[in-house]
């Protein structure tokens, strides 16, 4: 699987970094893709990248500032005009949601040629149910509206019969694969014993990702991103400015790093970035962040990394 | 004055042409700046170019089409979290611009800085009074939904005093000055008796710019461009495609340059140009409606066209 980051500014659009909106690139796992946000502007960097909107299955919607929600009516209406085979969409968000979407489409005529689920997420937290055992959980962060923040769990894999490893033994197709995948014991024709444990590979556990929405630090983060292989924070400030950020209820690049420490994380990536911070600025926000935590990345528009 | 295209696309975004957007230069004449339609992604087209959000004091919206429309509630707010002198902004629009606007600033809870003006326009027609004699003008046309036109006129310039040619009168400063400029005769202290007349500059008509929504060809269409010195106008299809331009109720680049030669306007502007014509296939577009109307061109984004 694969992040795609498609705006990591923090607000406004600038020249250099559109408002909010990733990617989670699903596409080997389940064929689909996983939208995070949809600020103004995200069909247009969608049009610079080779992601299909039909294949968006699902978007997560973090909060309803309009630098996360502004390009949703826009998206909905492209993604219909553009065909294909219609599949519908499920919208997460909170409440409110429904009504916005509702809203724009209906004063712009817009007639979507696929179905439109939207799900408005308890304002305490929970945990959606997805196809194949995938599971998101919610929980509430602190800004100055709700804001939640998302734990995605892909689930394990279970171990797969090690099918090289018993040629040897030239086993009709039937029922003998299915005991031994299940870790039973097996007694060939010839007299042969075969423990399954020993043809099975190794249960992979599932990855983890946690997307966090614009928020003051708090306790609900750790525990959306503890033991995570990935985890995606908001960053608007810089070191040192804590007193500015708290009271626009945003982190620090230093705060984001101390979660991602603390919650024993494999990977940070730092996003909506304030426009203040060019060039020079944004490396010294990651210098800042990695002296606390190693493994952090300033996103940039467009960045694509693997998980 | 200056026409400064933003998106000259039609539904849906492309690489090479964004949605729906304009914008009036009237920086000379008002010190301000007028938009005709924002679609998605119209501030961040502003971004690449010099317009200052602050300085649209005006925004006229042809029809509630999402391509029209989409980039609007981003627009407010980026004007308004900008900052500036926070001038209050009038939009014009057709019935329901309203409770859209409303809908959008409200579910993402923005708080513009600036007051917002909004006029939904009488469905039938009207003309709309402006700053220091400045008129709109506008037309319902044929679109699947309510789509207006609008026609811009300048107040005709009074003729200016002729100071230079006054020079060598020695006339001191004071009535004389108005007497001559209001045409009347005077007669200075050394009996030279002066004609105003014949120190008033030629009285100059004002400019005519019309702009037109979506649209089938249709008779309000030329009461509206009559004897413009600019015509904008759609051209979503290729010469000979009258048959899918109506089923759509829009234009032919063809019946477009009809429109121009009958209103007699000096310059047409083509624009809501088709995604599906890239690089030769406009220039064609350009040469058909040339072949009917001379003076035509097709517009890019960011096409900026003195008028």
């Amino acid at each position: 699987m694969e992040i795609l980051f498609l705006g990591t500014g923090a607000g406004v659009p600038s020249k250099s970094r559109n408002v909010s909106s990733l990617v989670l690139k699903l596409l080997n796992e389940l064929n689909e893709t996983w939208l995070f946000d949809c600020g103004e502007g995200t069909q247009h960097q969608i049009l610079k990248t080779t992601l299909k909107p039909g294949k968006v299955k699902n978007i997560f919607i973090t909060h309803m500032h309009g630098d996360h929600i502004f390009g949703l009516p826009g998206f909905l209406s492209s993604r219909s005009f553009q065909g294909g085979d219609n599949q519908p969409i499920t919208i997460y968000g909170p409440p409110g949601i429904e009504q916005y979407i509702n809203a724009s489409l209906k004063y712009s005529k817009s007639n979507l040629l696929y179905k439109v689920n939207i799900v408005e997420l308890d304002p305490k937290g929970g945990e959606i149910q997805l196809n194949k055992g995938w599971k998101v959980k919610y929980l509430p962060l602190q800004h100055n509206i709700l804001s939640f923040g998302y734990r995605i769990e892909e689930p394990k894999s279970d171990g797969v019969l090690l099918v090289e490893k018993l040629k040897e033994y030239n086993i009709p197709n039937g029922p003998i694969f299915g005991k031994l995948k299940n870790g039973k014991t097996v007694t060939l024709e010839d007299g042969t014993k075969l423990d399954g444990k020993d043809f099975v590979g190794e249960v992979k556990p599932g990855k983890v990702i946690a997307i966090i929405g614009d928020t003051r630090p708090n306790a609900n983060i750790e525990k959306l991103a503890e033991d995570a292989d990935v985890l995606v924070h908001e960053g608007t400030h810089a070191k040192g400015e804590n007193k500015i950020a708290n009271r626009y209820f945003h982190s620090t690049v230093e705060q984001a790093a101390q979660v991602a420490k603390a919650s024993n994380v494999k990977q940070l990536y730092l996003n909506h970035i304030s426009s203040r911070y060019l060039g020079a600025d944004v490396k010294q926000l990651e210098k800042d962040a990695r002296s606390i935590f190693k493994h952090t990345k300033v996103a940039y528009d467009l960045n694509e990394f693997e998980i």
